[in-house]
């Protein structure tokens, strides 16, 4: 009998425009061909109470949610879907795959908003024992580019977070670059201008050493 | 001129059926004959924000929240009614009486379901910048009379916190005691049991010194 491990934990990060829902199916079908069990989540959402949390998140009527309340709210959301859905997939030996995780917290509501990193780690451990991905692919892509993508899409509703302008935008971009930069075995930098096939071997190629 | 200072900041906690609801609007009344502006207030809930997740943390659907999942909306909840409706009525020189405030998070989510009071205080750090009311009262009943109080009430829809078992709300008048004995300049202990107006006149003592 062959005993099967635990599945592996990948999270795709980005600013807004750099193709990750593309990417992220593409991924999933080449680690299916392989033989994987795979399954593909996004945050916030990816559960129904997270779900119902992410609807709060992104269309709040009235009054925006204070940074300090959105973080908190992330992490809620993020317990939920950690411990319904990524935690039991992992143990049955699945890949999951991730549209956004821990990582865009830390960009958006930390770089972005001026919440510390360290707050926002512990309500990571606080709400998800500190879960974080085995790998995680941070697609980079010019912001300029990235702005031109978005302009070029037909956007049937404009959501709080695609609104902001793009000042914001490079503020994320760097934040995420900083904690790129300071864990390099977890997390690469992928380049995401060119083909979408090309894109994701790249991907593929940052995840040879755990196939 | 005469400065007008900042209001006083004050609590009802107990466990279910000690007659807060009834207390505090009696509380309210009396305050207002002696000439304070009040804004009465509950929890979780109190703002818009914070009612929209008490519609989540009251009557989720399916599966119940996770103990870590819950305190955290908790604290969303709370960041949201401290920032919006609490200080703003503090600094304009209003007494505030909050239905329920972080000690019944810290009897229900830590002394009931497991979560360590540090984290929960954690958590009221980050999102509420740990803002403590002025004075608690904590009304107690013996748990044979809350009970019989409950079971009288028509209750028109049964809610997850009606819900739980004796068992449970022993462990959290117990949670509410330990709390209570930690700071007892904050925390006054009130007996809830008799008239109401005599409660209303025992509550009204225990915060003779800040009026």
């Amino acid at each position: 009998m062959i005993m099967k491990g635990r599945g592996r934990f990948i999270t795709l990060e980005g600013g807004e425009g750099v193709g990750k829902s593309t990417q992220i199916r593409a991924l999933a079908a080449a680690l299916r061909e392989r033989g994987l069990t795979v399954v593909e989540t996004r945050e916030p959402g990816g559960s129904r109470g997270a779900e119902a949390i992410r609807e709060l998140l992104l269309h709040s009527e009235g009054d925006a949610w204070s940074p300090r309340a959105e973080a908190l709210l992330f992490a809620a959301a993020r317990s939920d879907h950690v411990s319904r859905v990524i935690t039991p997939a992992l143990e049955a030996g699945q890949w999951v795959l991730c549209d956004r995780f821990i990582d865009s917290t830390r960009a958006y509501q930390g770089g972005g908003s001026g919440l510390s990193d360290e707050d926002i780690m512990t309500l990571h451990r606080i709400g998800s024992e500190a879960l974080l991905p085995d790998r995680t692919l941070l697609l980079r892509l010019d912001v300029d580019v990235a702005e031109a993508r978005r302009s070029a899409r037909t956007l049937e509703r404009a959501d709080r977070f695609e609104d902001r302008q793009a000042a914001f935008h490079t503020k994320v971009v760097a934040a995420f670059d900083r904690i790129a930069e300071a864990e390099p075995q977890r997390i690469r930098r992928i380049d995401a201008d060119g083909q979408p096939d090309e894109v994701t071997g790249r991907l593929l190629a940052a995840l040879a050493d755990l196939l």
